[in-house]
């Protein structure tokens, strides 16, 4: 008997390609009143893109809109709150996210404290969250990332920091993945090319974990694969040109891609790690802190589903594998092409007296990944991985 | 600057798997009454299939249902439109296609008509159809596919014959996405091979049409590719075997894949010159009409897409292609393999007098998918494919 078993949803409507942004004026809009939440930096109007967002609205059918225009790299509890604040004062009906992951994913809780009563943290299912139901669906949601790592845009996840509590925690429900997701990759030239690196590691993660996860399935081994293969192809020309809109395109792909395996395996336990390390230590880029630990996190696997690292590797470097390792030594390579091959833990003051608070943290505010990852890890094994990813 | 657009949009949650028809009595439903589609042969009550559904759904909160029971292995719009008239009479507000395609196809059409006044043909926007816009979304859908072939449980669309004007048209929209679409392939077991067979084909032309399309996509061709992988390697053991659940395991993912390719790419004018087929010859099964014009068809486009034609062949083969022609011998020798590669046009009683106006009828009823050919196709060539399948 056959034991293949699997779920497939991913209910948003994906619109990908150069230019496509203007499709916001003739997509259907989910609502009347659209609350805009950028970050507090000023690319999204220094570039243009908030104006172009609004211009666009009003041509679909007069749609209005407000700006929330105050979320943080590591976006936090309070924002949100506030931000559902106002948009029940301005009667907005539906949230769009205009930026990074940071921006997306705080529309995604906008979305959802818009709509509903109480803190953010009473709806959170672990840490010190209380796993209360959610009474009312979210608010409709639309994604417009200009960055490719994230993979928001295709997930239902929203990852949101508790400042009071040192939390870092992702969520998500059927009504926080995206009504509509517009990925234009010319949004995405103006990234410089440490963060367009940074980035493009987290969507690399997100299909390498997805595939590697125990609840991997014939489809999210589609997504992972041609996410990998994008990646480790065209990840080096957007970091050295940014300008390189053919590289660009392919990593917003390989990017979406990466978010579609979000939805149809997991991340593992990598990710637990690294929001333990970003929940101490905000100054340091989710990218960066995964890239830090990743030849140690994957190495501790390699012997555990050979078969699949082996595959990674020959759709890498479209060479014959004959080791495990084969995959360890092309994601260095690409690490090195991307000039990201000696970021450590150190480089940003994580000190090995926080090794083991980090490991307790990540067990106890993303559990859940572990659960994905290839086998159990041990407590000593992730304190080998900090250790190898420290200095 | 990149050219690459693409939109993947299959709102419709998937699940997969031998045992999964379970999952009926612990999945949200859309509503509180369903009405259950199935064909007039006695398939769905002789295995219990009908019974076990009514049980499941009282299960999953006393959900009420009625059974409409009267569809033909080429569904007619007569029957949709009475099964809509018992569903408005009945307050149903869902509605499930258990079965083939062809109660599935039912299924979303009835789900238009329940929710909507007039004839079925008012809204059919080709052919002698009036193209009127559909004021009110159709009734939630929930599929259970006992066939591996349409693939209708991952895209929008219903095949309907208009009896009067011998027209098979397909049509659908957002809304005609099933919610929800359980495929359990123990449900196929009792599948005779020759039906088998012709489903397994259907889905294979869904997957290579889809990838020689000119609207195929990255994401497509991942879904197309893998289906034909599958098909090849797996329908041959499901024809000869019916009992080999691994095999059919294989054969129902790949028509679910192929289904999502037809919702992210498209058939080809291949699709349209069956339909013709089978509007006039109703006892032609919709698989094995496509079977019969199959090596003429793709033939008439080998040179057009050489490089596709060789990247079917290879996943096919496993073995590096030369030449495009090798796609059209690994299609012959899996024809072989599945019995059915002597499958003629005059086994059906088509007569060369037809070929003219099945040419026409195509051109009118299915005009669209033709401009999605690799190129454009003439006219002497339809007639030659035609002439080449008639025996």
């Amino acid at each position: 008997m056959s034991t293949l078993k699997l779920t497939h949803n991913i209910p948003t409507k994906l619109v990908f390609g150069c230019g496509e942004l203007k499709r916001l004026a003739t997509e259907p809009m989910p609502g009347h009143k659209a609350m805009i939440v950028i970050s507090s930096g000023n690319s999204m109007k220094k570039h243009g893109y908030l104006d172009k967002v609004v211009k666009l609205l009003i041509e679909n059918g007069g749609t209005e809109s407000v700006v929330f225009d105050k979320i943080q790299p590591n976006p936090t509890k309070r924002h949100v709150m506030e931000a559902a604040e106002i948009c029940k004062k301005e009667k907005c009906d539906f949230i769009i996210g205009l930026g990074g992951g940071s921006s997306i994913d705080s529309a995604k809780s906008i979305a959802i404290m818009a709509n509903n009563e109480g803190d953010y943290w009473d709806y959170i299912p672990s840490g010190t969250g209380k796993g209360m139901a959610i009474k009312n669906k979210a608010l409709p949601i639309i994604a417009i990332p200009t960055t490719a790592g994230t993979g928001t845009e295709a997930d239902p996840w929203t990852v949101i920091t508790n400042e009071e509590t040192n939390e870092k925690i992702g969520f998500g429900n059927n009504d926080t993945f995206p009504v509509l997701s517009i990925v234009d990759p010319e949004l995405m030239t103006s990234i410089p090319p440490h963060l367009t690196a940074y980035q493009g590691f987290d969507a690399f993660f997100h299909a390498a974990e997805g595939y590697i996860a125990n609840c991997a399935t014939p489809i999210s081994d589609l997504y992972a694969l041609e996410s990998i293969r994008l990646l480790y192809k065209y990840l080096p020309a957007a970091v050295n040109n940014g300008n390189d809109l053919k590289a660009r395109s392919k990593v917003a792909l390989a990017s979406m891609l990466a978010g579609m395996v979000e939805s149809t395996s997991s991340c593992t336990s990598e990710h637990s790690l690294e929001h333990a390390m970003s929940a101490y230590y905000p100054s340091l880029p989710h990218g960066a802190g995964l890239i830090a630990i990743s030849l140690a996190y994957f190495g501790t696997f390699k012997n555990d589903c050979m078969k699949r690292f082996m595959k990674m590797a020959e759709t890498m470097t479209e060479k014959k594998s004959a080791r495990p390792s084969d995959f360890l030594e092309a994601l260095e390579t690409m690490q090195k092409q991307c000039n990201v091959n000696d970021i450590k833990l150190s480089d940003y003051g994580i000190t090995p007296e926080d090794f083991n608070k980090m490991k307790e943290n990540a067990r106890m505010t993303m559990g859940g990944l572990f659960a994905c990852d290839p086998r159990p890890i041990t407590g000593e094994e992730i304190m080998d991985i900090f250790r190898k990813s420290y200095k």
